[in-house]
Order: structure tokens, then sequence, then C-alpha cells
């Protein structure tokens, strides 16, 4: 094709060739996978892939950790790249524009929770990758890919002044912690907790700091202390240190918790102020346990947060743009091995703080 | 006293005579128990007591299972009466009046919490029994007992077309389920759950019908069904039946639980629209198990609710006089050998639903 314009053309059985990074099982490593991206339709963006974050989903995806993989799976929902051409009912992209695409590529645009701008929780949403169209059969493939082909709808600016590579953690990240800081309206009176500095704490602080809270960056080890001050906590707290955080009981307005791992909430909530509010982002295995008497007597507001719709997301990039914001990565280049490797040094949590792909030369 | 106003005399060792029944452990039946009430105060109301209703939560102290029980202890935070006098500056209560005293009989009132009108969250709050005045020392004494004096703003008017036995409950029961309906604004287009038909279930469900709401009970025995849609329900599911539990996922917006017996929440909380709220009302004392995905996927608000503050028992009462709402109750002889009839009937859920205590005629 050398039209920058297509044609809807949504039922061709003729796709655009595509290469990426795919496992066929739990337990087989990466390989090169050569597969077909639909036409582009009249509402579709054509992306060029300059990169893509690994996200801890990947990981528990790749290796069928959550018990719901569909193989060969290339993984990856934090793509940044270029916009090559557009369909003709495409009205916000052109060609050559940064651009995003984050956990989602479509969603049935009709139901309440859709009508809300938040498409992230559509019981149709179709997921960037180990998922299928609104079609419930054709497969999605990730961003571990050179190519990707997505609704206008599902795509996102990248102001350019962020550098792509920085910006991709951005579009899962960066959304999972700005949602719900949004969504508790959290401003320079707020008392904000961030639980856990990896890959989301750490996009977590920079963007409750940039938005004027007071930030505690609660972990369970100490050695985080210095690192947290750096990107804007303005208090640590050991989480392990009955002491400190006994102190720091009834202070916070809100606590946003990062971590994936199963562990115990009660003395987290035992932090936050009469009506507070703790927002999970992360998905233990473990179901969290609240005491009877902390929702009585604190009578606080316990919930949860995935991603961000995409009105969102958008605003969530033109504020990093505004204040300057990316995530602090490690660039690497994009190999099966390299990919391992990644891998197996963010399950020990040794990234500071995103591993991103650099998509583009790996498939030149 | 023969005046039916006094004068201020906090400090005066001289109480008056009153007369309950209290127990002197968990072990040892309830005796008669002649103690003395303090000298009222400026600011008192004297209250001749007439009915008061037993809570579960006379029970669980009594038997000291929440493992904070003083002894000797004279339960009762269900009270209704008639004033017998009032202090000098006491202005919106004089002899005659219709009251009623509920779970607390004093706070701080200084504290942001007690500023917002949540006294019973209030870290100093004093319990109407089985707790301490603010001085931390002097023991409190509840309703099982002739005679209370309180401090006008922790007493409420009961409207004169409430019968004083039936209103009783109203004073727990009544607040503790008013008050998330209306920090929920539930009205005519709420779907409402309320999980439990016992003594808080069934006066939340005249409560929530009397505010306009679809209300739905939830109970693990088909048995009340009938009941249920007599108090004014307009659906009925049982807990147990996971063909009827998920014909009705995602269909509240509200869940009042005020079950206090351990019991799973996962399939409650799918009974909710997406962010939807669920309220615990009761104790149970094993933590709730709240699964992660839940959180994310639905972003429900699972918080809880105690009693509620003054101003909002007034209008709860206030709420149930224009409506003509009270308790069901079986109204009972107050002895020792009642008393233990009607909590062994209480534990095996054995009463609609409330019993409540002839005090007046016990003390005569």
């Amino acid at each position: 094709m050398t039209s920058k314009q297509t044609t809807a053309n949504t039922t061709s059985p003729i796709g655009i060739a595509a290469k990426g990074y795919a496992v066929d099982s739990a337990s087989t490593p990466f390989k090169l996978f050569n597969f077909e991206r639909r036409m582009p339709a009249a509402d579709d963006v054509v992306i060029r892939i300059h990169y893509c974050g690994i996200c801890h989903t990947d990981i528990h995806q790749v290796y069928n950790e959550w018990h719901m993989s569909k193989y060969p799976m290339v993984p990856g929902h934090e793509i940044t790249g270029v916009v090559e051409q557009v369909g003709s009912s495409v009205k916000h992209f052109r060609a050559g524009d940064h651009a995003g695409v984050g956990c989602m590529v479509d969603s049935c645009r009709k139901c309440h929770i859709c009508k809300k701008d938040t498409e992230q929780n559509c019981a149709d949403s179709c997921l960037t990758y180990n998922s299928t169209e609104l079609d419930k059969v054709t497969p999605t493939y990730g961003g571990y890919s050179n190519l990707i082909i997505v609704k206008e709808h599902f795509v996102c600016k990248i102001p350019k002044n962020l550098p792509l590579d920085a910006a991709a953690p951005l579009l899962c990240a960066g959304i999972t912690t700005y949602s719900p800081l949004r969504r508790y309206k959290v401003d320079k009176h707020t008392q904000l907790g961030i639980v856990g500095l990896g890959g989301l704490g750490h996009i977590g602080v920079k963007l409750g700091a940039a938005m004027g809270a007071h930030v505690t960056v609660i972990s369970t080890s100490e050695s985080k202390r210095d690192d947290a001050m750096k990107l804007g906590a303005k208090a640590f707290l050991v989480s392990k240190d009955d002491e400190q955080m006994k102190t720091a009981a009834n202070s916070l307005d809100l606590i946003i918790d990062t971590v994936s791992a199963p562990h115990d909430v009660a003395p987290l909530l035992n932090l936050l102020k009469f009506e507070g509010v703790y927002c999970a982002v992360g998905a233990p295995t473990k179901p969290l346990e609240i005491g009877a008497f902390t929702l009585l007597m604190k009578r606080p507001t316990i919930t949860g947060s995935l991603i961000g719709g995409m009105k969102e997301t958008q605003e969530m990039l033109d504020f990093c743009g505004k204040h300057n914001i990316t995530c602090d990565i490690e660039k690497i280049e994009a190999t099966p091995e390299t990919i391992k490797t990644a891998y197996d040094r963010t399950v020990k949590a040794d990234v500071k703080y995103r591993f991103v792909l650099d998509i583009l030369n790996a498939f030149k």
C-alpha cells in the first residue's frame, strides 16, 4: 500500500504482513512470529511500533499464571510509535503523529459503562493481546511486534515533547495510577500514600507530586527511601516497622496500593483518615482481608481501579506532556533472549522501573 | 428532688438512686443492681425509661465475646422513655417529652469527626454502657434500668405518634440502617439489597421502601420470603441458590449487609452494578475476603457504617414519625429470667424482629 489513506475494508481476508515475538505455550521461549494484521478500515490507524514496555501482566500472561492464556501470544500493551497511515474517516490522527496504544483496542461503545468513558470495564472490551476482536474470534496480538492497526478511538496522541521510549509505560503504568488520583480529586490538600515503588508506584509518585499532593511512599524495604524522595515523595514508611506505621495512623486521605503480591492490607487501612480511600491497582491472587471493625469505625472507601478510559488516558498523556513526566526506564534491545532476561529481572523487582523494548530496531 | 429543673452540679458526689439489671461476669446471670446516676448537670436530661430493646450487641458484650467487657454491666442502648426533668441550660426538651437514647451518651464534640456530625466515630465517644464518661473513669450503665441521665445533645425526641415500645429499636437498629441509606442517597431510582432479615434487616427494608427504593432481600433461607415482601421488599434472593444469585448479577446499586455471622461476601459483591456500594453494618469476627479482580473490574465502594450521628438519628426518628415506621417487636416483661430466654432466642434468630423489655413495669 502506498496511499496514506485507506478505504473501509473490514471483511477482506487479506491482511498486512506483520512480525513480532510470540510464545507458543507457558513453557516455550519467545520466537520470531510472522502473522497478519487486518487490512485497515476507515476508522483505523496504522502505527509503526517503536517501543513497547514490559508490564508485569505480560509475565503473568506468558506463563499462564492467571489461567486464561491463549497461544500463540504476542504480549505488550505499553506501545508507542509513529502513525504510518490512517483510514478515511479518521479525524484526529495523520501520518507522522506520535501515537500510543495501551491495554485495550476495542469495546462495545454502546453500554452504560462505555458511555461513562470507562471502556476498560466494558464486559466486551477487547484487550490488546491474549484477547479477541469484538467478533470474539479474531485473536489480538500486542506490541512486541513491528506494526499495529487500531481503531482511532483507542489510539492516543503522545505529546511531542515526550520521548517515545520513556513514554511507553505511561500507556499502562501511567494511566493505572493517574485514573484513581483523578477519580479521588488529588490536589495540594491531599495526603497521598503510594504502596510499592515499582513500575506503577514510581510513576504514581511522580503524578501525585505533580498534582500537588504530599506523597508518602510505603514500602517493605528501607532501601527505597532515597529513590522515593528523588521521585517526589515527601515521606517514607517501612511497612514492616510497626512503630513507624503506628505513628502514621489516621494520616492519609488516599492510598494507591500497587502491590500485586499477596500482602496484609490491615496495616495500610490503619493509615487512612476517617472516610479515607484505599484503592487497589495491583491484583494479588489471594483475596484482601478486611476487618469489619475497620469498616465500621473508619468507614473507608475500599475500591480498585483498572487502567483508565480512553478520554482519561489522553488527559493523562497531556498532563504528562505539560509537566514533562515520563517513566524511568531501562531501554533494551528486543530479542527472545533479552526479553527472557528482562522478565527474570522484573520478577525479582530488579529494574528501575520499567524495561522498554526497542522494537523499531528489532524489526528493521 | 422536686423541681423540674436542676442546676449544674457536675462535681457532686451525691447521685440519684437508680436500679437495673446487671451481670457481674460473662458467666453469671442477670441480677437486680442498685446504683447511682450522676446528679443532673445544667445540660442534662433525666429520662424515666419505659422500654429498652435487646440488641445482639448486648449479648456479645454480656458474654464478653468481643473481649472488651467491663463488669458489672447494665446493657441496653435502644432506650425510650419520658423526660422527667431537665437542666437549666437544656433548650429542646421539657418534662413529659418522649425521648430516646441510643448507643452513645457523649463524645469530645471538638474533633473534626464530631464537627462532621459523626460523633459515633469520635475516638472519645462514650458508649451508653460498657464504657465510661469522658473522664475515662466513671462507668456508663445502659437501659436495662429505670432511669438515665444524658446530655441533651445525645437525647432524641420520639415523635408522639410512634409507640414508645416499638420505637425503641429505632435508636440502634433503625439508625444503623438509615445512616448508610442516606449517605448513599437512596431514592426511587435505587436498586437496594438488604442482606439478612433480622433486627437490622427488617427495619432496613421498611426504611428503604419508604425512601422509594426497589428493595431486594437476600437471605440464606427461602422461609423468609413472605415476611420480606410484607415488610416492603419487591424481590427476594436465596443467597445459597447459585442460579438465583447469578441471574441477579450486576443488578444492585447499594447493598446493606446486616449479617454479623462470618459469611462469604463474594457472591454479594457480584450482585453489585459497576461502581455499586457494599456497606457492612454487622461485625463478623472473621475478616471479609475481597477478591482483587472484583475491585478492579467492578470498582465498587466497599465500606461500613456504625449507627449514626445525633443529627442523623433525630432526622431518622422524624422520618419514621412522618412515615409511621416502627420496628416489629416482641414486648416482654423484664426479669433476669425473661432476659435470659430472650437472649437464647435472639441467638437462634427466633424473634420477629426485636425483643423489647418493658422496663417501666419492671421497676415500678
